[in-house]
């Protein structure tokens, strides 16, 4: 579908970069690029009717912040579109407020705008306008072959509540884009297996390898297919060239971790285990919680 | 809602106007703002769901250029975030791309991202980026007393589908801002009267008179009341000073028509008759068709 609309558009040369990655980016000021991105969240599908409307607004906020940092970038200014039910309490409303604009503040961020309606159930889309250096700019499709592939965080835990807990990587990318140079970067919210594929694709690589070992696993995930496969954990997931991966394991911060390596002799992704064992991951991923 | 909303935010240096205009407004290169907006549109209330799937994709799009027009503003940027029902056919999804494409391509906007998830009912929900010139900003809270209202088009059209084949005022809106000193400004989404308020609360203005026989009522109109309280015209609304007034009548352009005035001698809106009774408008326009 969403290739569908893609060969239908023209773009000017104002845009550096249309859909097809975590941000668009656009001209901007002088060393200076503007991201831009939204995200939809909707009841049922990325929280329970029942979820805490605190975290509810905070998630909104947080999609598109993990977008923005996953393209390098600091978050500025979002506007919000509310679609809410008749019979909405305007307590759960105030606390959805609330964990917006907590969110908000301690990034920095302005809320501009937003556009309130009717809708049959609760639905929220954030779009967010964000700022990054022309030198700091990072997407899906950089990746070389032999880049090691590093995470931040731990996986696995999105099942019993990180999706709706998570903390949007902003430190983090700028540390690591201000410090090494990074050739592609997604936020994890398909999975990793599933969003390493999205890097594999952009970047036209064939192949990647994955040691199952290596990858950091939340406390409250059930295993490594939680970790592999589970979606919305929104840790970041990048590559970087052999010399690079030496600089930032030198630097012994525990805010990285090489999990795996771009390899184009192979087609697709493996897994393999510390017996050097190698195999074929499942298929999928899982878009929600 | 919105203002218990607007209460807990903060924003910084780089916010010209945050939230209760058409557009934010914020700070971009030397002499230019940026504009920031968003629009849901959702089935059953502001479209049909049987309704032409291009004209839905226009619609969606056109909300959102009416808005930066508005503002006296340039359409440039749009993410689109789609909510589709799982039975949704393929080629209604084509109908709306393609509904979007054309609008695009005509103002020339670049559509640079988006986000399709799952819904129970057809959502869009489009943001978009526009710039406009400082000297040339026009927001609604500029009114002064005894100027001129002035409107674009026709009203009371929208029951009869003008709100799903409106031309946004780009045109109109530049041709004004380039030629003319404008105070205040508004797009006709919730009715002429009630936009009117709009254009008084933000300008602290006491009130205005609108004489009903010079409003131009659309060929679809079934009366007065159609032109004066049904919504989603999306004609301009913009008051002048007196003597800018009689400028914009000189230059015998058929695109502007003079409904009325603003009064600060009374309070509320009125409306005249030619026999020049007055009487108080109806309470309430109409959001939706």
């Amino acid at each position: 579908m969403i290739h569908r609309f893609r060969k239908m558009i023209s773009l000017d040369s104002s845009v550096i970069k249309g859909s097809g990655d975590d941000c668009a980016v656009l001209k901007y000021k002088k060393g200076i690029y503007q991201l831009f991105t939204c995200d939809m969240i909707m009841e049922g599908i990325d929280f329970e009717p029942d979820a805490d409307p605190f975290l509810i607004g905070r998630k909104a906020l947080a999609v598109s912040i993990s977008d923005i940092a996953s393209c390098g970038g600091i978050p500025r200014d979002a506007v919000v579109s509310i679609g809410v039910p008749g019979n909405f309490k305007l307590s759960r409303m105030d606390g959805i407020a609330r964990g917006m604009s907590a969110l908000a503040r301690f990034y920095g961020i302005n809320i501009v705008g937003g556009d309130i309606s009717g809708a049959d159930k609760l639905i929220i889309d954030v779009s967010m306008l964000g700022t990054v250096g022309e030198k700091y700019l990072v997407l899906r499709g950089g990746a070389r072959d032999k880049d090691i592939i590093f995470s931040t965080g731990s996986f696995g835990g999105s099942i019993s509540g990180k999706h709706l807990r998570f903390t949007p990587r902003v430190k983090e990318s700028q540390f690591l884009v201000r410090n090494f140079s990074v050739h592609s970067m997604i936020d994890v919210s398909d999975g990793l297996i599933q969003d390493l594929g999205h890097i594999l694709e952009e970047s036209k690589a064939r192949g990647a390898i994955v040691f199952d070992y290596l990858v950091p696993q939340s406390a409250e995930s059930r295993g490594l297919d939680d970790a592999l496969y589970s979606g919305e954990d929104f840790e970041l997931l990048f590559t970087v060239s052999p010399s690079e991966a030496e600089n930032i394991l030198k630097r012994h911060t525990r805010m990285f971790h090489p999990v795996g390596i771009i390899d184009n002799s192979i087609r697709g992704i493996r897994l393999e285990n510390k017996q050097g064992c190698r195999r074929f991951p499942l298929k999928r991923g899982f878009r929600h919680f």
